[in-house]
């Protein structure tokens, strides 16, 4: 029975990773402190108050999530993470949700997050449940999601572009991991899937050396799949819309199983990949968008 | 003791795709079924007949697949499912054997399966066991193999291209995940292959956007090797096998133990990977092929 | 309880990898035997001497270690593999310690092992108790490294140059992966590594059909990050020197917890890494290197 136990668990212990996969959905903000501290922590972070997150949901199925915050480059503050938190919650249960855009306000990404009320808030563990916090909910990033990196993308904000699924670069724009020249590392998941987009090396190389990533330079690493032609803010939204409408069209439950399965075959091990696209294949197998596609084309898959 | 005990588990567990990639073979075709509903469910395949699997097994040590049932472009019907596992098992068992092409009939790859096939045994316990068994298959394929991809790879198709170690494509051929238009998504391991061959964000578009993959943009992404000069079947079956002769050349015992340290690294965590990679060295070393090397060789490795 | 138990030991059985990631340490050289054997096999490989591993710690951070062992290719005796863990040792307890060049003596790189030796101690228990304990040694290799290759890298000193961050070749160099004209597959963890580094389609073709790398192949598959400019010896070691510096600068804190999260990253499954990584973020977050940063530059990380 030994290895049946064995087989048993593992199937258990992958299923936190599969349930947020197939549900959408993942830890709660504040998930690795109790009842108490969760409330204590959110009070704190309220404390340091300043710029807002914004979202609009388009009728397309494409949320366009702005952070808002330009004085500080658009800089996280505490009330911006718990809005963050607020938004995506409500992009997981959009039904009609395919796809989302995340931009900064006033032309540029997002300089990370505002130190000063990091410093603030610097007792340990309290930095610690927030850093853990924020590294779950860009977990849970719904939908297929592109970064559009307008202006800069500097420390915590160049992590944030790592959690999309696509980057899109404007003109003139730079990603760069500043961590180093802070005296820090990326805490945020950022070195963790800078290594599965562009290969460890390169992600050594880019946090190692602080190099600035141009858009030609992101695209020949493949941490951009494109650089789009307008560095004007609402021209460059448009076009990121654009390029994004390519894959979500179609019918939403299917689009939402493709972000799936992809994600699936990125964030798994082979075998536990093979099962989850599996059940997620269960999900739209006899469906209605399958079911009109059989009557339409009737002969093969 | 926790973590030995732990330690112990780990290592149970991860003996399953250790075990295959060791003895080239892995689960039965209806393995998640119990004796009573594999026969049923190999019975109800049965009844939606056309088509067969053909093996050539030639004294080169490759073996040609071909998948014959060219009125539907080569599409899956249930008989077909059935002898494909009956050929991956007089493969496995193939002492000889090194190196596999797999190809369509009529000058084209496979347009996945017979939906008319699927909709008829469309209850949704005996559709995902089928699947399940063909991912397994999928899982299970043996020697160092190659897709000829020839005319069209589409829906299923393409996925079965994804399970081969190389794609070589003819001129004018072309790979097409075309789920999304059938209101489906991968099911047979498609998706989490297609993300370790191209990476993420590539496989989201293929599927997201059903592109059609022509030789020139499959061999930018990664998805295919090199490009046949040939269109002509018979020359293009020539062209592939010439190709694949450069990789399967030596002694049966290591061609095969090549085969499985690729596999354990592609598929396995590193850790696993590691002491995987141990084991197969094991079987070579001290081999027949390596005293004769010894002999001819004295110096170093 | 169960999933809550399941969760605990897969926390636990982590904690391997990762205790040795955030301790850059791992097991000891003869970790899978018991003492006595562990003394045995020492004694064994003491018995084949000749070479030696030599380092030097430079004021940089930078530590050069180089085979030697020119009349063979500096192709590994027992020796040199007992002089080689010790070095290893020496270099993770090396407080300044930042990057590490591994080159070879006279010009070339290194052929592997001594096969003269190996056949010696052939007894498959002491070979297979020798090759855990090298390939333990290649998973410790602390500091931002990196495989200067100049003349031949051949069988194991091939698969050398893959447990290093980076490869750097110069003119007229070679990497080759000669395994199977010597009856043998990787078992130091090559094969592993190398699908990680360039694919396992690439992998698959470097083994199995024994191809020759040059530099500038080198480059074109991501097995090289750069050709430097000479061949000479001297001025080659100086140039990788000046490449490495560009990663090496600053805090020697900071830059060990830059090479813990791409270790981390590329040896852990996401959940895992990303869990690491916060742990790492930790150990810079308020030291004395972000103190000051914040102090020159108060605005945003």
């Amino acid at each position: 029975v030994f290895p049946e136990m064995a087989l048993a668990m593992w199937k258990n212990l992958l299923q936190t990773t599969k349930k947020r996969i197939l549900q959408q959905r993942r830890l709660s903000l504040y998930n690795d402190a109790h009842g108490y501290e969760e409330e204590l922590i959110k009070k704190k972070l309220l404390q340091f108050s300043g710029g807002s997150i914004n979202l609009s949901k388009e009728d397309n199925g494409i949320g366009i999530l702005t952070l808002n915050n330009p004085k500080l480059m658009n800089a996280f503050t505490g009330t911006m993470m718990v809005e963050l938190q607020e938004r995506v919650t409500e992009l997981e249960n959009w039904k009609d949700g395919k796809g989302l855009i995340i931009h900064g306000a006033g032309n540029t990404f997002c300089s990370g997050s505002d130190l000063n009320a990091v410093k603030e808030i610097s007792n340990s563990q309290a930095t610690k449940s927030m850093n853990f916090a924020y590294q779950s909910l860009l977990c849970r990033l719904p939908l297929i999601s592109v970064a559009l990196v307008q202006g800069k993308a500097f420390g915590g904000g160049a992590e944030l572009t790592t959690a999309c699924d696509f980057r899109l670069m404007t003109p003139g724009s730079e990603i760069r991991f500043v961590h180093k020249h802070m005296g820090l590392v990326p805490g945020w998941g950022g070195a963790a899937r800078l290594v599965r987009i562009v290969g460890s090396g390169a992600a050594l190389q880019l946090l190692g050396g602080v190099a600035r990533v141009d858009p030609e330079k992101a695209q020949r690493l493949g941490l951009s799949e494109e650089t789009l032609p307008s560095s004007d803010e609402t021209r460059a939204l448009g076009e990121a819309r654009a390029w994004l409408s390519q894959y979500t069209e179609g019918p939403t439950t299917v689009i939402q199983a493709v972000k799936k399965v992809v994600t699936a075959g990125r964030e798994l091990p082979l075998e536990a990949a093979l099962r989850t696209e599996k059940d997620i294949f269960g999900t739209v197998w006899g469906g209605p968008a399958n079911l009109q596609a059989l009557v339409r084309r009737p002969k093969h898959k």
